[in-house]
């Protein structure tokens, strides 16, 4: 039997989710069946016309109904975030799995909310953090398992993009903090934190500072400036369980960075290092052989790195964007199938979260944060 | 009325074609719709469980009945290359749209036969060159079309990949002329050839010399050294109708390529240059400005860069090689829904895989030869 | 009349200087003569052999001797950190121009003593922050005064190296802070400062964070374990006298690093950025011209970048790290010459030595430090 | 006692040649000392005003005096290529030892004559191939002389530069082949030859083909446009006497190039990739090891490449074109020294100009030449 998927939302991530889905099955044998069977968007001929396009069997402009069709299994949640909440606990409380975008939440507390009503629902979460899917980001952490870099000490990271480096863009909602939440930091910054946590562990404590590059922004009205309330950019120094040290930085007013989210892992015996912008290679370091032979080695995707090969057999081909939300839908339909935990879940994206709200009060309160 | 699609060969490209076609009406919404109709493998068992995990609505062993079924308005043709031509024809015979992996055919003339077929029967044909529906690769196009780079006077570009670079890999039909017809040339050099007419325009002659880097392999049996009949390395220098002149190189034995397709266009007034295992970089020079600041751009793709957006809004975020896959079948529906031809049809592959057999002649008579 | 060098230290910086006094006249046209008059090293006899090597004209063991020596008007200190200082007031109170490489002395108390008797004795003083000599680094700043990338908002920083990456190093008096003072601030740190003030001008206050990676290390002889009293690895998040906020990261233990030393400027036009271990090429992104052409351009360093010309007429064929020494050399005996100060005296490079500093005290104390 | 130097030329070579034999005796410990002792260029006022700058003991503007003084044992020759043959002629007459720039002459004709004049006198020469004393370039020999990569089995090499891009630059001698002899393949080609013969043997035979990008330039008086005689721009096709092949590509016209030299060496093993414009990273791959871990490995410069050490104990501090130049003069005055001959002397560079002659007559014959 298949599982009825229920997408809420037809943007950037309800697109990219829908592709997904439709792809997973193809790319990968062992999957569950899936059926694409509601799509939710306003106004309802928006979502007949998406539902035709993505292949959806029906279509509704009412995400209720979405919740509660006994055609769904798994609600995908791709709308702006301050309405993950409302509609996850509503999947939640209709026993469905959830698959929400990122950030979980506005608010920790809202993010724990739906975590604990997950966990006590016994459904299947995942959210959105798609770049750890991506078969170098696996190739790093099983390096660093297998002690190729020797142990890690340091961590480094950036994400930057320059979608608000224009002082000339006008004030929208995003600019306000009820309604959006924490600036580059919700945007961007979690999904290093999603690979900073999943490369040296939990983070211990931090401190932080954040900076309002463009303090305010022209109304698009012209009625004057409106004031922007949540952070452009930020940097944070991280101290890790295990004892290791770091330092995430980022901005969304960096310009000429696109998809700028970078990584360096210092071990022991060697360095592993990631630029997203240029996602299907790896770049390792290790002391070994011949010191005038050593050098930072260009690893380029390919079968060796899986499941790179389920997409193309040759190595060097590329995967792209998309491929990696394939793989993150796929892991969802085999962890629903085998009744196992996939991650992140909601626990781990809990975790994120708790991040960069720490940053956020550090920020605030100018004080090392425990987490 | 959806076009139903038949699909000969589950292999890197089979699955490439499918998962393609599948995706191709979500990512447009634009397109007709098309029917995965009818799967070809051989034996039955395996065409029919692959025919599950792509989608297809019926599975065959026998590709005389994909061709002729009339669920099956478009042939796609994803097997060795020696099958090509038989194959195309039969689909041609049958009133058939084909779309047909590159090279056409492992001769010039059986190539030219089923150039001529297809014009006679006014079907719509594809061959599956790939890399030059990369939005970058219409950027560089649509760059030197606007004038850029000033008039196009030089072009280099090289092909390499380390499939066969290891010595002790065994002999394969793959070595030998009569089954597979050129090597490298023919897998890779004509990809660079379909870039090379697609920037500068067409050939008007050239000079060339090949390479069999590994005169013999060993036999699988262990019985002894197969002799290698096709050319590991090629190198040809152009000249180009309008009076431009330039080089391409390829080889199937450096180690280290894994698909380095890299080629550059020098112009009066700049330089476009692009490496495919950078896909989503187009390097661009204008002597432009103040001398102080010029220098390479590295273009990111992005929404700019049609049809990127299709994929994803966000700049920097990746295609990846399938996704190329997918603007090809795109196009091949639009091609056909329109009544009119795609790029590159039979007749402009018949002109890209004319050059590498020239390259051949060139090679082993030790002379100019006119296109 | 010529300017009579004396310097002290035959090591890495010693030969360095040697170097660079010696090519400077040649290079520049418009210095006074510099004579290359006593050179101080222990034993006596090192010193006479690197003398003749260098081709000074005298040679002594006795750094007083060369301090209080009529032939000498400079005085170029190239010894171990902890005894610049002492060095640096003997030649000041002999009334001798001082070059002195960086850091100036262990503690901050040291260099104030040291810019203040040489503030008063009114003699010209350089340090050896050798990096922001680079024609790069001075187009990098031409390009921020003019505006090209806006308003610098935000830094980035990093320098790294791997001297101290490896675990079973023996220890040495460089792990020791009574010796040694600071670890990769002062070794490494300190340079990225000079940067980061020379593009973003002072820092007003800071909070950081350091790590001791190695807790100990082997002792030479055998005999057990020795403490490592100082960092290994730093981070500072800064606020800036203008309002710009950034961060910067060292470590001495990161494994492949060389010569990693790289800055970003963030504008609210576009960025630079650079890395030196590519010290001839610039990054620059403005978001100017069709979006679809934007990009970081690569400059290459070139005669358009004063003063590379005085090296080589032709761009892009490369200065190396000793050519910057020659340029710091050359910028000394111009301020000699014509009475005037140099950037970096004394007292730059106490600003620079300060934040090192502060970043110390903020992680001891766990505090914002202000400047 | 000390080894005279005369120099004839003070433009970007005879600049570089003073500040290499300025630096050489300081940088190596074991080489003879050098006198700078006679400098000519016209007009004389010029020579003296240089010869102080560069710190000669006289200066003359007549080059026959050079050549005969008795103070000079070795004459530099940095003048337009057209006047090496008749300078090196007399300084071999007069029993003086040639540092002679390259190409040695405009015709291989030329080229001979002084080679067997240098045979027939015992004198020693060098020819300033300065590329081939870098580093990076020992090591790629070191590298495939100890079989890192196999048997070297192909050949690829690009050197490009933009100083003739521009369409609107007037016509100078330079572009007739009377006085300038052979363009682009003269100016750069000849050096990526002494690469190719360097890594990979002797030529044995080729075929190329050149091109004139602009036809014709402006005239400097405005009176119309003069002819461009050689070439913008060729391609050749190389047969090494090893069996192996290879292609070299040279543009004088290539916008963006500001000194892209640039080769690779396909070996059984592995590969080899340089390019000058990072002169400090040779690029290695290695088919060893895990496979998920190969890569190309970035190998900055340090001292376990000699003679870097030299320079500088600290690796990734970059050499710049100045100490290859350097490194070219200290091999000259050890040769002189111990009596030998030094690479590349005139039979050397006579071999490698041979190939670039020979590409000419392949162009202008059309038809295979062997060297």
């Amino acid at each position: 039997m298949s599982i009825g998927l229920g997408l809420i939302g037809t943007g950037f991530m309800g697109k990219a989710h829908a592709l997904a889905y439709r792809a997973a099955g193809a790319v990968f044998g062992d999957l569950p069946d899936v059926r694409l069977a509601l799509l939710c968007d306003t106004p309802a001929d928006k979502a007949a016309t998406m539902a035709r396009q993505f292949g959806f069997a029906a279509a509704t402009d009412d995400w209720h109904v979405l919740v509660e069709s006994p055609e769904v299994a798994i609600v995908s949640i791709t709308t702006p975030n301050g309405m993950h909440r409302e509609m996850a606990l509503a999947a939640i409380a209709a026993g469905k799995h959830v698959h929400c975008e990122k950030p979980m939440a506005l608010t920790l507390e809202d993010a724990r909310e739906m975590e604990a009503a997950a966990r006590a629902a016994g459904v299947r979460t995942i959210v959105g953090y798609s770049y750890i899917h991506n078969p170098a980001f696996a190739h790093a952490k099983r390096l660093i398992a297998e002690g190729v870099i020797g142990r890690p000490v340091h961590f480094r990271g950036v994400v930057d993009e320059d979608y608000q480096a224009d002082p000339d863009l006008p004030w929208t909602w995003r600019a306000k903090r009820a309604d959006a939440g924490l600036g580059t930091l919700g945007d961007l910054g979690c999904h290093l934190v999603s690979m900073a946590i999943g490369l040296m562990g939990e983070v211990e404590s931090l401190v932080a500072d954040t900076q309002i590059i463009h303090a305010t922004r022209p109304l698009a009205d012209g009625s004057g400036q409106g004031a922007v309330e949540n952070e452009d950019a930020a940097t944070a120094i991280l101290r890790f369980e295990s004892g290791a040290q770091g330092a995430l930085s980022t901005s969304r007013s960096a310009w000429g960075r696109k998809n700028k989210l970078d990584f360096e892992v210092h071990g022991t015996r060697g360095m592993i290092a990631f630029s997203q912008e240029r996602m299907n290679e790896l770049q390792l370091y290790v002391n070994d052989g011949p010191r005038a032979q050593q050098g930072f080695r260009t690893i380029l995707s390919g079968p060796e790195h899986p499941p790179y090969g389920a997409f193309c057999p040759a190595p060097g081909h590329q995967l792209g964007f998309g491929d990696l939300k394939t793989i993150e839908a796929a892991s969802f339909l085999r962890a629903i199938a085998a009744g196992e935990p996939v991650h992140p879940d909601f626990a781990a994206a809990l975790g994120f979260e708790a991040v960069i709200h720490a940053i956020d009060v550090s920020a605030r309160e100018g004080r090392r944060v425990q987490l």
